[in-house]
């Protein structure tokens, strides 16, 4: 077999646009969150929600309701078996919410509330389904959770 | 930073048409399948598939073939870091099926067949893609297991 | 309650068109990557992703990148509480990349890469969202990595 160089991810598009919405496959060293916001400002997205898959370095948070904290942990080169997220406006800047579930070598699953996220040893693939309503998120009170906001 | 109050909360709508079907927001307190079940039967959806995450307090059954019933347990103030279902029709209601992961504190996940959930702390985003075809689900002997009808 | 039999299950198409794509639904036996291949060569697929529920026997594996092997792990008569892939072409054959999270009667949930799946003792739900662009997979050096090719 014929391996072809890595030279084909260095001219590579980050994303690609589909009929329901966009493409996009990062990889080794990419930082999910940055390039979704980047993508989120060149494109002018609306709204959107997203599903992805692939290979990562991931940090989960648990809000804890009482300090209003998100308590963390890391997880270094695992699989990301499922990732679901949306991506809204906030005072201005592309807001992500982002939940996923990863495994390792023991393929046990660890996940919940995505902080942060690079690309590791692979590749992670994302769709993106675009809406056309511009949506914000809110910091409701009492609870302080960022909550997606809909209107008629 | 100055916060809204959730009498936003109160006043939004709980879902909202985009291109590919809805996308719904439910608050603390709501019922996922009472919603979903509503919102089918008001928007008479033909069939449809959804995607979704959010804080919940959910019951997740491990169906026993032998029994022909479902074991359940309950998980209280989780992550839902996936939620993958479908809606249908059977005998003129809404059949819906969903399964889901869920996570804890301690970020390990467990999951499977959602037998019902209701939205804790926080929100759940739901992204519902509405198909055009009517379809229905019928209990499948021998196995017993509610499947869903495709036809040409 | 009236049951209908499994006569259904004989005769039923194993998926329809949606405006999204396609909706598939698999049944006891079905091999899961197969019929997905057989799907993307008749029906011409130039690329998809795909999101899927349902009850399977699964084999996972984590990546060596020092031996780049996979190192598999079976699991028996379990949901799927999620399975995320895409669909595209290498060297002239659909080529499957799916990751998913089974769980079982303790609802411990474990998962993924799959490197295989065939439907148990139910049904396994497949919604398949068509793109426009045909796409390839092309090994990368030096991770060893099958990426996902987008071009402009």
């Amino acid at each position: 077999m014929v391996l072809k160089t890595s030279s084909n991810a260095q001219n590579a598009p980050k994303y690609v646009k589909v009929p329901t919405g966009y493409l996009m496959v990062l990889r080794q060293g990419d930082n999910v969150f940055s390039e979704l916001e980047k993508f989120a400002e060149k494109e002018k997205i609306p709204s959107a929600n997203l599903s992805g898959m692939g290979f990562v370095n991931a940090e989960f948070g648990f809000f804890n309701f009482k300090t209003k904290e998100y308590e963390p942990k890391k997880f270094k080169d695992v699989e990301l078996a499922s990732m679901s997220g949306s991506i809204a406006w906030k005072e201005g800047k592309p807001s992500l919410h982002c939940h996923g579930t990863v495994t390792g070598k023991d393929f046990k699953a660890y996940g919940g509330h995505l902080l942060a996220a690079t690309v590791s040893t692979g590749s992670l693939e994302i769709i993106i389904t675009v809406h056309d309503k511009q949506l914000e998120r809110v910091t409701e009170q009492p609870l302080g959770a960022n909550v997606l906001q809909l209107k008629d």
